[in-house]
């Protein structure tokens, strides 16, 4: 089935206790577009970039199967910047710069080519952006997915409730998820949250893996203990990618897919993390991808007998 | 087989953002106890008390099957206590007074009837207390378990790695395998740590669950998200009673069995946080433990096809 992923392509300076980078090609929809190119053929990306986006970049998403037609090239603006610092912890970051170049004010375009599109991902970016990329599909996709952050939350809560009613799924981590229900225990914030529109519920939890809730079902996904958290930056990206490409490829929405599916992203987010920006997921066999999540599958499974 | 618990039988006086209690009965030892009583029928028991002991709870002890002939009461003393109150997250809390009582200097003393033990769990204190009561013991118990906490990494490293040298199965939490290890990335802390001498290391995260490690293999369990977080006390120590308790009623020492116990203790933790104290699990039924695992299976279970 087809995916298209609408979001940020930008340019990110990263600074880990492991090494610093100069600018390098980051930005949610870059994650998610490069990570779905492992599972699905039909792999569609809607973004904008300045004159100053690197070619070979280009070059990279089109070997990878990724159709870059709606991908805007503003001659006269700059392509999204974003400079970060991580913690010893790796769990907190300080922004040192952000300039929204051609990104601010952007209102994505849909190529006529992109319109069949059955599974959509919205990175995160302004919820109205969202709502109004979501209303320019003339058939609404079968599988609507939504990422958002707290910033959101702060500033355009009321943008955000009106985009929540119209996707099938969300993703955002333990604290959003706290601070969009106003409620600490997670149980009970995912019904909350579930009411307010999307059927399934994924909350992130980084090294503690990720919750997937749908009705009345949960279902806890393990993180893979790592020797070496490298750089962080676009792991959660990288894990909607591989779980919407997961679904995409397979067009099973039961439930035993989701459980699928959300694994197959938590095994390419723990190659994210790896090395620096989107290095370690522009080059990954199947038999690596495969074998990764055997590693799962090792760390999860246990028989209760009696 | 017969289980040892050897560890503090105190009084804890709680307050939480849902109620305060009055002193009620607590300690690592009454929640090891207890809660291996589902599981075990010779399960013994030695500890330390006052003469404000209250007997009621001496015979719950012994409607549960634990054999109270090593539980000194000290007439001239008065029982371990502890005053603590809990932060709205319940992740953190305040120590508002401990008086050690009878706990303070005390020396275990192994009932004759207590030297065939076959699994020994020694709870958090002293770690030099630990060491002298596991060469106590004329035959080496086959399995050695061993509770500890970041004080004892403060205050008595030395006798701390003296006793870790000697014990089978060491039960920490997350901040704890970091501060003993130096290590932030658990699986580098998880061998350095089996490298003291423990042979299975079981790092705790509380809401996120646990991590069972020996030699190569790493088990993730899986947290049950509850709705209500009503007390954590004793979460640990309940839960390291329902890990020994099923070993001891298995005599499986295999890494498929380990897993299963730390299902069984995980299980047992998320009842003991239902209500205050011991109060949730001193009543179970076979059949709420067995429905309770039932939905840890649900949460962890998956299928990868292809």
């Amino acid at each position: 089935m087809s995916l298209l992923t609408v979001g940020s392509v930008a340019f990110d300076k990263l600074e880990t206790p492991f090494g610093k980078t100069d600018k390098i090609v980051g930005g949610a929809a870059t994650f998610i577009a490069l990570t779905a190119s492992y599972f699905t053929p039909k792999n569609n990306l809607v973004g904008i970039v300045g004159s100053d986006f690197p070619e070979e970049m280009i070059k990279i998403f089109n070997e990878h199967g990724v159709n870059t037609d709606g991908l805007e090239i503003d001659p006269e603006g700059k392509t999204f910047f974003w400079h970060g610092k991580y913690h010893q912890d790796m769990n907190n970051r300080d922004t040192l710069d952000t300039q929204l170049g051609v990104f601010e004010n952007w209102e994505p375009t849909i190529p006529e080519s992109y319109q069949d599109t059955q599974y959509l991902m919205l990175g995160n970016m302004v919820p109205a952006i969202q709502h109004a990329t979501l209303k320019k599909l003339r058939n609404r996709p079968k599988f609507v997915m939504l990422d958002t952050m707290n910033l959101w939350m702060d500033i355009a809560m009321n943008d955000l409730r009106k985009v929540l009613a119209d996707i099938d799924c969300l993703t955002i981590n333990d604290a959003e998820a706290r601070q969009l229900s106003g409620d600490y225990s997670l149980k009970r914030a995912a019904k909350t949250i579930m009411d307010m529109g999307p059927k399934t519920l994924i909350i992130k939890k980084g090294e503690h893996g990720a919750l997937l809730f749908q009705d009345d079902r949960t279902f806890y996904c393990p993180a893979l203990p790592l020797e070496e958290v490298f750089d962080p930056t676009g792991a959660g990206d990288t894990f909607a990618g591989g779980f919407i490409g997961y679904l995409a490829k397979t067009d099973d929405l039961s439930f035993d897919n989701l459980k699928r599916a959300i694994i197959y992203g938590s095994a390419m987010a723990s190659f994210c993390v790896e090395k620096f920006g989107t290095e370690r997921i522009q080059y990954l066999s199947q038999t690596e991808i495969n074998n990764r999540v055997m590693e799962f599958v090792q760390l999860a499974s246990f028989e209760i007998i009696d």
